[in-house]
């Protein structure tokens, strides 16, 4: 199967009148799909159950007569205003315990069992009428959770279903108090009632309360999911796809992704630069016009596992946006680079957010494939070369990367909850990880948890904050090399230290003894270069010693291939870290200049140039903003 | 009619027997004014319909015997603590919803009926007594309305309100809904009773939401106000005043001026600079004790224009405040200076902020003319330098300046609503421009929207939201030079993008074809020297390019007289635009030094040294903190 | 007595079979004392009036017979769960008017008379079992008053409390409102009903009103421990004991210190020189993993004023901490120095804070001596040399220091209320002057105001707001020197400027005309070197001039011995002005080097070396992170 193109477009934005030459410029453009309907609740049903869908299956028939498929999206994004005289405590509320309000979108609270309803009630009903539409052939269901931070709501439907999750995990108050050792400040409850979420305490709240916060937050959201997949399977045999967001850990997607067909998330490279990156500002400076050159692919290749091998991109970003704090247009080029190399990391479908410019409401300021005035905008020809280059190659076919990541949101959640040094964070753990590696030129595979791993020569698993025996065991039978840490298996389920201390991994004599976090004034120099920052734990033990401070104190620690990493590393110590690691294991490495990453494929090999300035390498000469392939088989 | 100078009193903070002797002291430093009343409502009516005037029939006797002109103030920001039991509801709440609390001032809500009609009934009690008093010959209408961000409130009173407003306005919620694109994110309404003020929401609300609210809130403290003014005008025929605050966009001060007969604002250089400039460290540190050297003088202009041509400085700052992050002391001259410049240009009168130092409550750390101990404080002394000046110089006429910059509240709002780059502040914008032209030289008037300009060669017209057809014709059919942009013209008044593409200005053939907002780390160098910062529209068309990107695409674009800038310029790349057009005119120019500033009069050009060193220019020796003028004519 | 050694300890956070090991290790490292039962509520009444004693006869039988003596604290900082059901309205409540939730500690509110009497019950119980135990040698109550910023709630019971406060110290709303100064912006009151907490209010409030409101509070929470006090009393001969926490000033510690027998604190320097300590990064990146230098130091001699002479540490830093926004290990050495500093002050115990690092709750990444597994961690080891040394050397008797500082929680509260510049902070004012006394070598006494000061040569009295007429008469009568000032005596009782103006000093003839606050950007530099920096006050009068301006303004000025200080000295000045000082007093002082501090006892001189590299003076070879001492008679 050859990789697609696609858009974002809303039939309700634009006159009827101006529909099929719409349809008619994407297919000329070589778009494929087209996605429609997630925001239009109020058009679909502007009373409780007054139903309008003629505007609707004209604009299916045109859009498909026109040779497009259809992406067609559930609404529940934006529930319109007579939801709320319906169900007046479905709203999401904050922190502070302020109902959020009506005028905006994701206003409802996960846990509302009444808007849950209401939700799969518009899936069925949509489902019903277009469920066996040969132009509607795939789904997407709400869009973005979690966007806005709107997973954790504090409304009084969360705090009834928070209490029966704790009693069904629990059993017994007795037995939650054991677990999160309530009698530390006399947090004991005598019944699942009294407990409430963790917020507006005086000072930190029991972090095993906060974790089983987390937890059932993301179990709410993942149940909201499934009540519309359990309505519109029945009803369609097309995919059912969400499209995640970038840089979004507060819910584990792989729970909701079990439960649908495809992973799709919305690939903004600028504005995720600018409002969600930590990197120097020189960076963000060299990278503001092309975005972040690892973060995508981190994404692409966090969203196939999400999505069992299906993903794609569901909104890609053309030009500049309306929602980061400055917002610069692509250089050109990008717009077709990004399309590129989702496909390289074996997206099946790219589609740009959006068709034509909206020149009205909150995102008036985000470009479009079209000017507000149907103009082409520069994204427009981007994308006809890559759907022409497309025709030109054959299939693209993915291959197992040599190395391995394992990724797990509830880690996320783990450190967040207990950063212990203000800058700890689980995605830039991972993302300085796999930046390492792909500054070595090495194709990545992130995996979940309970993945197997042993076609993976390199496994990794920093800052993994449970590590089950089984596990442990499961790792320490690897071949190959296992490099676990900093701080992977501190935390038992429950938030607490395990004992023995930790990592206690099997074979392998290292313990932490002590565990500090340093300011960015301190880093801690190594012996053979660079630094230990941010995290630095100190092992005892008989394990053989890889890496040491220039004190001595042992940071790396190995018995065969299972090594266990004391310390968050800087580049400079990561890279000969990975470097050895890779030339141990026959892998080969290369010296990436400063935005070249390399990404491998079954045949061919991508070059993908983020850097703004041209640059020669394999004999290629890779213009800037470029990208260019070659076979390797 | 020659300036007056004056001063602001509290007869109920000071023993009666000393009011005598205060009065005489006012008089021999040559003050006319004194304002008093304010904040005495407390004094004036202890309980609700119980009045108490007797002391303030003496105050003002007292007063005028000796000699000085009475401003009376009415009290209404400061309502007493009795209010609240009779309007318990009438306390402006916060965008979180939070009421606000008695025991500061400002704590109404402008929506709120009832306290508008109690403010015009003391209002009109005032009038009554003391409407003919030969002594009070001008009234100031409440204190520094929108001091505090007090335009907003989130009140039930507002909540309704707004919903009447958008009824007039709209006349159906459908009308609203198309207006507003609210099909966008399903935010459709069926009734008017369903809209919210748009606070609190997940994401951002509309811009056209909040625009209207925006609109609505400004209109209800014009409202408000004019209740006031209703309940006077039968009364008296003092003129009635208000005093405005420095940087304060909140509400259309053109609509309140409409109603007023005289203009007046507070003016504390030294705490604007440190409060509520933005500008360099090295800036701030320079002008720390002198004020920024165009801040005062753009206030100047502007309330010139609010005033329709009269205005006073109803509170000049006279010693270090208690208000500031930093309070430094003025360097000796500057409380004299500040006056000579509202003089130039053309303050009929400047009172000192206040009398005397209170020893208690707010603002004990305000410095006033005397100390609290009665001893003379800096500022007494250069005021009676400047009153001996006065008298010894003919009256002081304004002269039509060569240039003007039109000014427009709605602008504020809507790049506050959505700046689209994180520093595009509207205020700043005109005071970047305004200074350009004043570090060449030039005096300057500032213009409401609809004024007439064909008296003013070189017309500006940077970031006005809105241009309607008619103001563009009028604009396309000047004489002179008129430079539009950036960003002019770019939203049509319901804040929806206009089509054609903007600027659309008749016989100017140049269209925004995209917009980036740039991070202060990416200036766009000009092919000309200095650079576009913060904001770059990309232009079409085949107007002549005056002014281009070092990358070759174009800048400025004009066609005759009429110029189009697409981007915010640096003080390099501004100063050389305007000295082009000044040159194109034949408007003299001049290169002023650092800090130095001219302001042209009929008769007299005034030399006002900001700087803290001396300075030699036009042959005169103009000490640190000094002012000196000459004849031209 | 010599001094002694302690831990602080949870039996019912471990197995109870582990107790007895547990002691006898106490015993063998040389603690003698245990500190235990402080957050037991929940296993000590379970459910109201249910008790639970069992565990805690045995725990405090089986560390009794070990050898141990026991510090009983009384759990009131954690009310257990149900105790909200009891007393819903005890909460403390937030100045958003949010009440803070259950789940972590600290949450009631000071003024609540229902729990103000749980309270005490609780006490009273533990009293009558536990009072004339032999085992229990001392009593804590509650535990770090304040923390958590909780001195101030918005409770119901609060503002009830506080207008009862009001009504019994100004009799009249006329009184109150005269002495507020609440004409001013119309504040003034009809009954004390209408009085709320100063919070919530569009701008500031009256500065007397919020000084009222600090008073009030400090005063509740004083009644709150005079309740334990007055159960605890009759009921056992073992002193009482609270455990302060460092830099917090919310509340008058001496109030709370005069009802109690003994003063103690929780040292955590390098948690303290992390989160609450300004100082620039140099300085933090120098003593990361040792403390300031003069930061514990100021609180020993502070606490040995609190507690009347009798003071302990009763929570010791032993390694990283879990709340400091980076938290790294301490240098080897420094678990020993810390306890030895605290000797070398006075201190009758030093305990360490805890046993055992707990795997489980908020603290979990707390160290202890052991690891949760419990092996030895580092501190262990320290504890038993200073145990062992101790034991070597004969008692350690105090000095009287030949400086003083005077020390005033309310100046803490007023120049909170009206800092005036950003940066005025009491504390750091009195850190400042007490850092440069020791950069000196001199040892100092910290003294409440209404001490006996004659023994004391030097006496320091900076930003002291109130000076009352006795105070001031006192200080004129003294011998010696003494310097007061910045700020000092600036306000009279009620918060008002006195007249005449400040200092107004018998026999001084010196008052200040003008108050200028400085951006850190403006130092204003001193003819004789340094500068004075933050705070300038403008002296006028015919007292001699020691310390001038560059520009020739009279910052220091004296007559005889009676000296005052006009601005805030930075470093250079300070140290300047002291060393003259003690010159003409004879007293000796030294130039240490950075790092090394002295303090004198009666026989030793013991030399503290915070620095991180070891230092040679006296013909001492001090190690880095190093201690010493040696007889000076
Ligand atoms: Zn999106
Ligand atoms: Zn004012
Ligand atoms: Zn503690």
């Amino acid at each position: 199967m050859k990789p697609e193109l696609g858009v974002c477009y809303y039939p309700e934005h634009w006159p009827e009148t101006q529909w099929a030459e719409d349809a008619a410029r994407m297919r000329e453009t070589g778009l494929s799909w087209v996605r429609i309907g997630e925001f239009a609740w109020s058009r679909i049903e502007a009373e409780p159950g007054k139903f309008t869908f003629d505007w609707l299956d004209r604009a299916i028939e045109t859009l498909g007569a026109a040779g497009l498929k259809v992406v067609l999206g559930t609404p529940t994004a934006t529930p319109p205003r007579w939801m709320l005289d319906k169900h007046p405590d479905m709203l999401a509320v904050d922190a502070q315990g302020n109902p959020r309000k009506f005028g905006s979108r994701r206003h409802y609270c996960f846990s509302h069992m009444g808007y849950r309803e209401e939700s799969a009630r518009i899936a069925r009903i949509l489902g019903e009428r277009y469920g066996k539409n040969p132009h509607v052939q795939a789904w997407q269901i709400d869009n973005e959770y979690a966007c806005h931070e709107t997973t954790l709501s504090y409304s009084r439907a969360a705090v009834e279903g928070f209490r029966d999750w704790l009693a069904q995990r629990y059993q017994s108050p007795e037995a939650l108090n054991r677990a999160w050792g309530n009698v530390f400040w006399s947090m004991e409850y005598a019944d699942f009632s009294e407990i409430d979420p963790p917020n507006l305490t005086v000072t930190e709240p029991n972090p095993s309360h906060v974790m089983a916060w987390r937890r059932y937050s993301s179990d709410a959201l993942v149940a909201y999911n499934a009540a519309q997949v359990g309505a519109l399977r029945p009803l369609t045999n097309a995919p059912l796809i969400h499209n995640y967001m970038g840089r979004v850990l507060e819910f584990d997607h792989f729970d909701v992704g079990d439960d649908l067909d495809i992973a799709s998330w919305d690939s903004y490279p600028i504005g995720f630069l600018s409002d969600r990156l930590d990197d120097s500002p020189e960076h963000k400076r060299r990278y503001l016009r092309q975005g972040d050159p690892d973060m995508q692919a981190l994404h692409h290749d966090l969203y196939r596992a999400v999505g069992k091998g299906r993903w794609w991109v569901m909104e890609q970003q053309p030009g500049p946006v309306n929602w980061a704090p400055y917002n610069p247009a692509p250089l050109p080029g990008m717009a077709r680079l990004w399309a590129w190399e989702a496909i390289a990391h074996g997206a099946e479908a790219v589609c740009y957010f959006r068709w034509r410019q909206a020149p009205f409401a909150q995102e008036q300021m985000h470009a479009g494939m079209l000017r507000p005035d149907s103009a082409p905008a520069p994204a427009l020809g981007e994308a006809a070369q890559v759907a022409a280059e497309i025709e030109a190659l054959p299939e693209i076919r993915l291959a197992k990367a040599p190395v391995a990541i394992l990724f797990d949101y509830p880690s996320g959640w783990a450190w967040e909850t207990q950063p212990q040094g203000a800058d700890f964070d689980y995605f830039e753990l991972i993302l300085e990880t796999y930046r390492g590696l792909r500054k070595l030129g090495l194709s990545i595979d992130i995996l979940p948890v309970d993945s197997d791993t042993s076609d993976h020569p390199l496994l990794l698993v920093p800052g993994l904050f449970e590590l089950p025996d089984a596990l442990k065991l499961r790792l320490a039978a690897r071949k190959g090399i296992t490099l676990i840490g900093p701080r992977s298996g501190t935390r038992g389920p429950e938030f607490n230290i395990p004992l023995p201390l930790p990592p206690a991994l099997p074979g392998l004599d290292a313990t932490i003894a002590l565990t500090e976090s340093l300011p960015p004034s301190a880093p801690e120099p190594l012996a053979q270069g660079g630094a230990i920052i941010r995290w630095l734990e100190r092992l005892e033990g008989t394990a053989d010693v890889v890496e040491e401070t220039a004190s001595g104190q042992p940071v790396l620690m190995r018995s065969g291939g299972l090594h266990y990493l004391a310390g968050w590393p800087d580049a400079q110590a990561l890279a000969r870290i990975l470097f050895r690691a890779c030339g141990e294991l026959g892998i080969e490495t290369r010296d990436m200049p400063e935005g070249l990453r390399l990404r491998d494929t079954e045949v061919y090999r991508f070059y993908i140039n983020y850097a703004p300035e041209a640059v020669s390498f394999d004999g290629l000469e890779i213009p800037a903003a470029g990208i260019a392939w070659k076979e390797t088989k």
